[in-house]
């Protein structure tokens, strides 16, 4: 696999490794597209140092962090005509974090996104529910990879129905909204 | 009235003067007490300047934001004995934004709290329903006001299961707060 174009050194997200899931990359902080998106659009901005708690950033990371959500937020919204943003953090366990690594969501909404899904406020029920759980699809991936390494074919292909976005699919919108990061100025 | 101790000047939340619920004031944000609070100790952080979404603040005034929102969360994560947090911007009306002035909601969170209120991610719900409209309770809060002001005695006491908290609870409760965050060193 050719370099990543933004990390020269492999960045992870909790545990996992996410390098060729990034799209955008600071000095202290990093955006990746989701494994299961709530909606299109869904991606992620973490700091780089794995801390699982806002309280434990320095106000360096702080700023950084929340100026790459911004950043990242008006190209999300442009890019996915959205018409407004989901900004959170479940900061910490009891608060719906699967992975413990400081992350924000951005989720792009639209009048009307969530019509025949439940109304508005299902995507916040889908963010703290099995839906929007990062960790347990990120755990499945790792599972799957595992399974493949070891050659046991008839485990490598789980059901299609709780199968994450595959590699191949998160790298190819990775690049294309990094490309589309270009395009933003301050 | 005594002057505020932190704001000499009226501050507001989107039209609304909200000036004895705030306690915690920077350069360019603000704390306040909330209205109709999801869960004890659930509050708001805002910029100075009334705007309605992120995309529209300086890299001065996200900064200070959210640096913001840190101290006072670690302040609220400590005087509410609390497990964790939720933090959340509903960035656009879409997103489910009542008040168009751009608001952070900080939210305490303990293990198994929202048991018996319908699970963790009810709180999510809670925010985007009617039951964490901000904007309503405040506007209804601004039509008793009038309707005392006018002296219309009938209409003074609206249903007490409808009625947002009192400004007596909510500046009480801002001043304790105020208190607290001087306890708070970076």
């Amino acid at each position: 696999m050719p370099p990543h174009p933004l990390a020269t050194t492999p960045l992870h997200f909790g545990p996992f490794p996410i390098t060729p899931q990034i799209f955008h990359l600071t000095p202290l902080s990093f955006a990746l597209v989701n494994l299961k998106p709530l909606l299109p659009g869904h991606v992620l901005i973490c700091p780089r140092r794995v801390v699982p708690r806002l309280s434990q950033l320095s106000t360096a990371e702080i700023s950084d962090l929340f100026l790459t959500v911004q950043r990242v937020s008006r190209m999300i919204e442009r890019v996915y005509a959205a018409d407004a943003l989901n900004v959170a953090v479940q900061d910490g366990v009891a608060a719906g974090q699967s992975v413990p690594h400081v992350h924000a969501h951005v989720i792009p909404r639209r009048n009307g996104d969530m019509e025949g899904r439940g109304g508005g406020d299902r995507v916040y029920e889908m963010l703290e529910g099995e839906e929007g759980d990062v960790g347990a699809a990120l755990r499945e991936v790792e599972r799957q990879r595992k399974r493949e390494a070891e050659g046991n074919r008839a485990f490598a292909k789980p059901d299609a129905e709780r199968l994450p976005r595959s590699l191949e699919e998160m790298e190819e919108e990775a690049r294309a909204l990094a490309k589309e990061m270009e395009r933003e100025v301050d």
